[in-house]
Order: C-alpha cells, then sequence, then structure tokens
C-alpha cells in the first residue's frame, strides 16, 4: 500500500495541506488505497529520507516521491492503466499552468484569509515555527493577517474569474469528468474547509456547486473529511 | 480555401486582435490555408451572414463559425488528422481555463498599457465607435488610459507569473510543443506588437524567451506580420 505523509493539526485527524489535498484526490482518482501518516511542520527528521523537509511526500514501494506535481505525474506514468489525471501530454502542459495559477494566485489569497485560523489549530510544537516564518513572510502578526477578511474576500473572488468562467462552460475544470486540474484548486478550498468556517464564496457562485460536486468525489472523500473544531462549529 | 475575417487597421495589411490572432495561429498549427479579409470594427454588414458582429469569422466551404474558441474546437474536430491544438478532450478542457485566464487577466492588462496605441492606428471610420465604446469602458478619454504605463507594466508583469511558472518548466504552453494554449497567449503580444513599440517584457523573462520561439512558428507567420509605423518606428 502507498504511504503517505501529510500535513495534520494539533488533532491528527484534521489534514490541512493543499498541496497534500492534490495527493490524496489524486491517489483516490487512480483508486490506490493509501496509509496516510500525520505529519507536523517540525518533523523534519521523519521525511529525511525523502531528502528534503516538506510534505506531500509518498512511499510506493522502494519509490520516494515528494512535491505535489511530481507525485500525480509518477502516479499517471506508474498507474497508467488506471483512470487518467491529465489525458495525455497537452493536458499535462496545460495543467501546469493551473498548478502555477493555484500556487501563484489562489493559494496565496486563500491563506491571507485563514492564516490565524491555521495557526490556532496547528500543534503545539509547530506553533513557534509558524508564527516566525508567517510572520516574516507576511510582515504583519499570524492572527491579524486574516483582518478586514469580509471585505478582503470580494477581490478574492475576482481573482477567481478564470475558474469562474470555465465552470460556467463545463462540470468540471477536466471537462465532463475530474482530472488532476481539479484536484489542484479543490486542494485550496479543503485548505479552508479544514481550519475555518469563513465562507470563501457566495452561495450563487457556480464554484461553489463545483465545490460541492468535488466533496462528493471518490465516496466523498472531502466532505467526511475530519474539520478542526472552529471550522465546524463543533 | 478557408477564408477569416480579420480586425485590421488604417492600414489593411495591420491585424491586431488578438482574437484573431488566435485563429490565424490555430489554422497554420493544423496547416490550412487561408484567405483573410481586412475588417473593421464597423462593417457588421460585412459579417452579418455569421448572425452576429465581432471577428473572428472563418467561412470554411458551407460552413461559417465564429468566436475564436468555437473555431479552434471547430478546425479539431473538422481536421482531427492534422496537428492537434488540444491533445484531447481534458486538453482542451484545461485550455478553456487558460482561455479564461487570457480574456479576463491578460488582455484586459494589456489594452490598458496600449488603448491610445490602437486607437492611433485604426481606420478612421472606426474611431468614433471605439472611442465611445473604450471611453465608457474604461471611464478616461481614449488617449489617457495608457498614461504612466512605465509604471503600471509592474504589476503587469506579476500577473504572468503563472505563464512564467509554466514556462521555466516547460517550452511550450503545450509542452515540447506548441498547442492552442500558446496561441491563446501568444495573441495578446501581437495585438500589442501590432500597434505599439511599448516594451511589455523584461528581456530576461521567460516569457521574451518564449516569445521569440512564437513569432518564429509556421514560417514566421508572427514575425513577418505587419505592424503599424508608430509600432515598428519606421
Amino acid at each position: 500500500m502507498i504511504q503517505m505523509y501529510d500535513l495534520a493539526a494539533a488533532d491528527p485527524a484534521v489534514r490541512f495541506s493543499p498541496y497534500c489535498w492534490r495527493t490524496r484526490m489524486a491517489l483516490a482518482h487512480k483508486g490506490l488505497d493509501v496509509e496516510t501518516v500525520a505529519w507536523r511542520f517540525t518533523e523534519r527528521d521523519a521525511i529525511a529520507f525523502s531528502g528534503q523537509g516538506r510534505v506531500p511526500v509518498i512511499r510506493d514501494g522502494d519509490t520516494v516521491v515528494f512535491d505535489s506535481w511530481a507525485i500525480a505525474r509518477y502516479l499517471e506514468a506508474r498507474y497508467p492503466d488506471r483512470p487518467s489525471l491529465f489525458g495525455g501530454s497537452k493536458g499535462e502542459a496545460h495543467a501546469r499552468f493551473i498548478n502555477s495559477w493555484a500556487d501563484g494566485v489562489l493559494n496565496p489569497g486563500l491563506i491571507r484569509m485563514v492564516l490565524g485560523d491555521v495557526f490556532a489549530v496547528i500543534a503545539e510544537k509547530d506553533r513557534e515555527y509558524f508564527r516566525t516564518s508567517r510572520e516574516a513572510r507576511f510582515g504583519a502578526p499570524v492572527d491579524q493577517v486574516q483582518a478586514g477578511r469580509e471585505q478582503t474576500v470580494v477581490g478574492f473572488r475576482q481573482s477567481l474569474t478564470p475558474v469562474r468562467t470555465t465552470l460556467e462552460a463545463q462540470r468540471f475544470l477536466g471537462g465532463d469528468e475530474p482530472s488532476y486540474a481539479d484536484y489542484i484548486v479543490f486542494g485550496g478550498f479543503m485548505w479552508v474547509r479544514a481550519v475555518s468556517n469563513f465562507e470563501l464564496l457566495d452561495a450563487s457562485d457556480p464554484i461553489a456547486a463545483w465545490r460541492e460536486r468535488m466533496l462528493d468525489l471518490h465516496s466523498a472523500l472531502g466532505r467526511n473529511a475530519p474539520r478542526a473544531q472552529q471550522a465546524s462549529g463543533a
């Protein structure tokens, strides 16, 4: 069985990395069983075998792969008879643009709205690392970056225009069926869902309807994923 | 031979529509001969046969198709044995995201930097229509929208991050070879090239190197395209 190191909150059942969620969904798309290992930011020793310090990392037999994009390519090449993630070389090349957009626009936009919510749920031992690194990146106290999000969400929604326009024309970013492109973008929404009850989307947004379809995929893997107490309102 | 209605400047040899350039490049990719017909904004009667008032419009035998995306899909379906534009259904679905990004981010960013240059080269009979419609859209005199572009270009370059990151990893947006995704983005650069000598890109930008490769494709179709005098500095 494939083993996957997966970023976890203080509650080890809560998994919130947008990049790990790309990989979880890709594994499910391929119909591959996976054993996830809860991992915290500061547990670099635990994944030192991968030669670097970030997740997702997968171990498939003797093969170790890190980086969500590299993992998706590995799975597509290693399991070509399972449902395709990319639909060929042009599909993969075009998906890389969507990956670049998500890394450069979507995820930076998202984190500004939930950074404090993330900070509130991570493991105690991760807090100092997280605070120091994020305060350096954002130039503000970690619990204040998301202040005013009821206003900044307006611009964030505007930045989603390429997703919205695409989903007005087709059911999934992959067309009639989901592809890795959908998992790239969905990962960002799972990140927020895991840690926050802040609503990113207007209920009438076509992206909100797509998100519901995505939550139901692969035996409702996303919908059934545990959320932090503050996220679920429990 | 396929006939294509193509937006022209006062000089009928200067063709500057980013959407028409998508179609020109797609036709060349398919190796299809084309006869272009110079068309001006106000010549709606000339394309009334298409049932709408904008270019590109193509006529292929008895078939009339308008809208650059619809034309690309038509060409792919009608000429399946020619080089593929999309590489299958997922490649097409993912390309639609890139199309949406270009329509919603790239092209709106570009026009703010060259609106006055466009206005300066269009046909006399188009000027009143263009001025009125663009001043309504931009809320400013048509020759002042591009003011300060030496500063606004910095933010524009930042908006190209998804293209840049992708081209750092692969030769074309389509992968090793160009696909319709490349033509979508390249159309915007041909728009600017036709009408302006304003330099959009830093010389060291990977997108600049890609643009050179694109200009050379299909017997240097882009590089050999006539530019307005003010653009070429002639």
